[in-house]
């Protein structure tokens, strides 16, 4: 299906707009333009017009796109038509941050398994899940087919849990500890560092 | 100094190539290709020259990169040489997170002032940093010359804070809360969404 190499940028702005589209009232109006997408989300039509056309053509000239259809082929280009298990290792701060956040939940991300080291945290509870002990991350993370793992533990434990994911036979990693992790190339990680927003930030200081 | 338009991956690559650079024993070696720069950050050597061609010549062909002075570049390119004061607004689960982020204080920042509504919150202390009635943002912020200001509040009212740290000129604004914020054009706007990352995994999901 995916044969054409479709470039990261891309991928993260169809998130964006899809997002966009959650949020417009139908019943006020069913079309929206490439203009309003660009507008809305602040990159330029020819962007949004160039990102969709990677994947067929949605829009009618001079009308535009159709809200509830383009943003059904949107959430299917992202798989999130179907529900996606994800694991949670680290129940510290960070973990419990993601635990609660409000952006997970409106897409449709369930956490379907926590796990911790610290015997204060197993057996406690958020949104109905259960923390478990950390030693028994294999067996669970296989028995819930969880394809995604999501890792928010301390740098030094983070490669560990990784291998730990992949042998649960995760297909991708999302990693929050602040460390280079090595992991077979079939799997896809992500690496989300906190401190590259604000780098990108202070880049665009006005030199003084 | 910066008239061409640097590709803001090439920005978060710096960010990251520079990370990379903190990490590497400068006892063992002084230096550093492009090749071992691309294997470890997980880009191609290719992209590392492009990227860092950008801003001039540094390596020497066939001895590679000087460690110190490449990643001294990057940091005056980052701005990371001078002290930034951030203001963080909103302590939650998330806001705490972030003010306990090893990643931040790695790279040399921190957050000079914490803001939140909540009086049982208000007083307490994180790293020796009060948080402070959110009443008192804009004289506060104003006064420590805060650069950048942290949004991690609720989506309802962060298009407030963002009016509130823009008055008080902040430069910057990075922005976790789940909404798009109208901020004048000459302040730099970063929104982090969480939840993008984990799209762009499920979308390179194999097709079953």
């Amino acid at each position: 299906m995916k044969s054409i190499k479709i470039p990261e940028a891309t991928i993260i702005r169809l998130s964006v707009y899809s997002r966009y589209l959650d949020k417009i009232d139908i019943r006020k109006s069913s079309t929206v333009s490439s203009d309003d997408i660009a507008q809305s989300v602040g990159v330029n039509p020819f962007q949004v017009r160039k990102d969709l056309a990677y994947f067929g053509e949605f829009g009618i000239r001079g009308v535009g796109y159709n809200v509830k259809s383009l943003n059904q082929h949107l959430l299917k280009l992202l798989n999130l038509n179907v529900k996606c298990n994800i694991a949670l290792v680290g129940f510290g701060k960070l973990g419990h941050a993601l635990a609660l956040y409000q952006g997970f939940k409106e897409r449709g991300f369930v956490f379907t398994c926590i796990f911790d080291s610290d015997p204060q945290k197993i057996g406690t509870k958020v949104n109905g899940v259960e923390v478990i002990s950390v030693d028994r991350l294999e067996e669970i993370v296989e028995q819930n087919h969880s394809r995604i793992g999501i890792i928010s533990t301390p740098a030094k434990v983070a490669q560990e849990i990784a291998n730990s994911l992949v042998k649960a036979r995760v297909q991708s990693i999302l990693n929050f500890a602040p460390v280079n992790l090595n992991i077979a190339p079939e799997i896809s990680l992500r690496n989300v560092d906190l401190a590259v927003n604000l780098e990108f930030l202070t880049f665009n200081f006005d030199d003084e």
